[in-house]
């Protein structure tokens, strides 16, 4: 692909699940050069050693986060656990490297909520309004001239997406959204708690964060943007026993008639990521298992029973690419003026 | 078990996952003697050779349907596909023995909705007048003096032991009731159907039915009887890659306030079977896994958000057991004026 | 069950999956009065809100290693790591209390051998010669006798009682001994390492330990005792993507022709837990899930060709239940004079 | 990619699971252009609506297997059930087609064996000698000349890479392999059959087909080129509850002592696709999920112990891609001269 100069591309705190997948995709990816990987836990080590499947194809060592390695990088993935990326991107930034924070850093753009969530002062406040969300259908333009972008987390990718045509046209009730998430288990992270054990999530389904998850407040910017109004969200993920995959089942009450088929189809016609099923579709996750791809369907079940006028829009992502790495590379991209599938076109792995 | 008599109990149509069930559980209880089992298309077969985990534990063979075998028992589980029962019950409660069907067959009023739902021709209508639906905590007086018993669904079974006090108490709007369900394959049967299989179904996640399922009317006739009017529901439910377990997340307006946990509490006081959690809790569907007991947890997430008016309530079965064979045991212990929770007081299987 | 005097039973270190499920079985066991649970990093949590499966049923909580509340049960389980029963387990024989340790402290009768593979001094060595190696099926007599058991891990139960017929009668290559064996996940226990975490266990298949494992050692000694000489053994363990259950599948070089199907029947003729299962079976782990059974099968797989020699048996059995605390409490029974399979007698969970 | 003139492939029979991987692959395979896929039962039906995961990416409908359309292609696939291959591929070979046949038609050299275990008359009898066996690390030279290949299976796959070293130097017992292979659930194929049914083999692990598996004479085939002689193999597949994947483990007595891992290393030192790890690695199935490698590990446990002279050899596959599609891409390449890892660089999917 010589058509393109190669991107140096950097990545921070590569030792997560979306730290791989980032791997996984930018080691394919035609138009970019992986410069240098971080990690103070395991500097030293080759990424290959830690990652069997990555042996062949990625050469790098995890390095120490020395800026020297960083501040020569045409980009920069902050793939680290929230709270990082605040104290480091400022020093990238003004070296002139472009970043992407695949963390929740500078997702909220008012910092008292933020600090409500996240329960830690947020230590660049000054960089918040300079972020752009990284909701590229939403948000495009934008990313275009970014230099730091906020990546959306995995639920609010699948939940707004799954929304936003319904949102922007004010054809359902705002103040009642309700979004039944289930999410795979890498979305919690590569991290050792026992709920994530094999033999306590395998063979089980529950919800959690029913009281409050660091999501809701995302999703509701969002669609608040959207709206151009404050909007009304119940949120209730659940964790189901599968690796990878988010469905959100999304229920709205219909307030102003429409074509909904039709509305989401126009809404996104032009994405290439976002595919809108044909009407009484029930797409799975793994249609789109290891692919930056969402894809929708749109139901009405009980047009004329009582409880008629809810809508159901079923939306589905894997939580680690279109939810997370995918969608980076994406944002990657558009900030860089590569073509904006480039490196992002695998195809699903089924089964 | 000296001071119960045992009663004789036959199975019709033991080889799917509701009949090995119920074999597990009247192996296992101390006031049944298991008479016969039948399976014209096993007929001959032992039942420990097609389900080894029986070996040692049930010594009878698969017999064709004789009528012979079956009218001398006391009691007979219909554990066949829908259509069956209706055509074979009559006879046997003619000849005096009272019947528990696991089908569909007598579980709506409405023979008309049922044959709508069903496709085929109700083949014993006049039957349906008499028969019991077996929801235990609805409907115990009224099992207690029945013959014929229509034993739940599964999903009817927690959707509906999840509403119940919410409806009863019409503290809710019941024109737009929300069924957001999750159960294990099992669920779908031992039929060989390619999304069944573990190929397709494995790290996978879909919903399915939304167009209308089955399980919609039974749910909403139970909860009219509660409620003493009709209701508005939206029912979505899903496949999720476990075997065992069903998960309803429930969501209901509130139109009065109350204290729900107290309500919900006082509600299932007595209830052998129904667990009330703490405030807060999130149960999973592995906290009754092979055990006859529903869990349910109440919540009210966002109590002064907007949507605050949302309760959300959440309930786990074992769609086999509290689902399906074990509330037939438990219909079968009022029938026969045994202790309620004789025989059913396994302890779920964790982890 | 009023014609046995309860046993008062205490549990040490119950927060793990033996822990668990010895709390399981005990509190379904009519012989038995569950009298102290003890943790010390979970003192005064109730052990059903660690455990929600066992509401209603445990009304325990994990208290304080008191010596005085074990002191006063006739038998005490130790449930804990490597390394805790050897320096608690003598006060308590001493106080006149019986011991059943889950773990490896009393396995070995060679102290040496049990340091170079547990890396730590023996804290108890004088109390090496009085403990039972408690495989029931090997050692019935002088468990009967016993004071301390040292009951066996999950694979030497599965690999030895899958070997013993063939290496008591001697007819096979004892130097040359293959165990290929593959365990859930729950065999590792309920800690939080990355390995064991869902989405890193989940459709994943490997081995692990090749270069050596703990329970080498523990099973070339009983099959030394079993043969009266040394044996050579490969021991390759695996794990699959499941919760529960090993399977052993044996590879043993025939030096002496006999009817080994014969054989295995005649050996296990009155063991209630072993089940011989027709030539040609193939048990599957999820036939003794839950259940304290080991299932057994005999192949012989190519009689006259090439590599027709060896003999492959096929060993499964529920690595919490009849390797570990099933065997437990079958140990108790008979160290009690309690029929052995007092509660025990489970139906396996299928599906 | 211009500088490849497109090869236009065809697929017969792509509704199974190797048919949906091959079209996976050759989506993305920058030199094929994806000409007729054919299937009986779906003709008219687009692929993407019975594969949502190919929506977008292949237009493609099945079609009704019209010889022209085939004819025209310069390669044909079959990944249809065995017996297919036999009666249809000799008109593409007169039509001078290039056929891949994934299915076991032409896998055996000695056509009794192969009717022995196909059950069937071999249709192409005459075909046979002109039939590449295409495990192109053993059989590069042929297969660049070939025009009909046999691809292999999928266990014979990872066992005969595993064992080709060592049965190559003749440094081991060639009487005595053994073979403990275990599969996930897609090398069974898209049947409906219940034992493949999630309900039923999730969290559950089993051997199958010990008596005799057809992949056992294809494997001692393969053995015997390369040995130069008979061998004698002992061959136990399982099946466990994963998608994908093949973990072999293999044993073999050592007869002349050698620097195996060096043996291993030098052997496959110039394959793309055989991955020798480094000493004491453990490969497990993920690291080579979706993707075209074989990754293979050599272990001598116990060198100094009794039964020390035994050393295993630990290989995985992706069962669907080095174990059927992806190997069958790479046997296209060869023959058509193409780079043999174009369209195959897909990095392993992890997690």
């Amino acid at each position: 692909m010589s058509q393109f100069k190669r991107i140096k591309a950097g990545i921070v705190g590569g030792t997560g699940y979306t730290g791989v997948e980032l791997l996984r995709l930018l080691a394919q990816h035609p138009g970019v050069e992986l410069a240098a990987i971080t990690s103070r836990k395991e500097a030293g080590t080759p990424v290959a050693s830690m990652f069997p499947s990555l042996r062949g194809r990625v050469a790098l060592a995890f390095s120490e986060s020395h800026r020297a390695e960083l501040t020569g990088c045409d980009v920069v993935f902050f793939a680290t656990p929230n709270g990082v990326a605040m104290g480091e991107a400022g020093a990238l930034l003004d070296a002139g490297v472009k970043v992407v924070d695949l963390s929740a850093d500078f997702r909220l753009k008012d910092v008292d909520e933020w600090e409500r969530w996240y329960k830690v002062r947020h230590a660049a406040r000054e960089r918040i309004a300079e972020a752009v969300y990284g909701l590229c259908e939403l948000n495009r333009e934008a990313i275009r001239g970014a230099r730091l972008v906020a990546n959306p987390g995995c639920y609010p990718t699948a939940v707004q997406l799954g929304f936003l045509p319904l949102v922007e046209s004010r054809a359902v009730d705002l103040d009642h959204l309700i979004a039944d998430a289930k999410s795979g288990l890498s979305g919690a992270g590569r991290k050792t708690e026992t709920h994530l054990l094999f033999a306590e999530a395998s063979d089980n389904f529950a919800a959690y964060g029913i009281a409050g998850h660091r999501h809701w407040p995302e999703i509701r910017q969002g669609l608040a943007q959207a709206a151009g109004r404050e909007v009304g969200l119940v949120f209730a993920p659940h964790l189901a026993p599968m690796i990878r995959g988010i469905h959100a089942t999304l229920y709205a009450r219909v307030t102003r008639e429409a074509d909904f088929q039709a509305l989401f189809e126009k809404r996104y016609a032009q994405e290439p990521f976002v595919d809108v099923m044909p009407a009484g579709s029930l797409p799975d996750t793994r249609s789109v298992r290891a692919a930056n791809v969402c894809r929708i369907a749109v139901h009405r079940p009980g047009e004329t029973a009582r409880g008629g006028d809810t809508l159901l829009v079923l939306a589905v992502i894997d939580n680690l690419v279109k939810g997370a790495a995918g969608q980076a590379v994406q944002n990657m991209n558009i900030m860089f003026g590569l073509p904006e599938t480039l490196g992002l076109e695998q195809v699903p792995v089924v089964p």
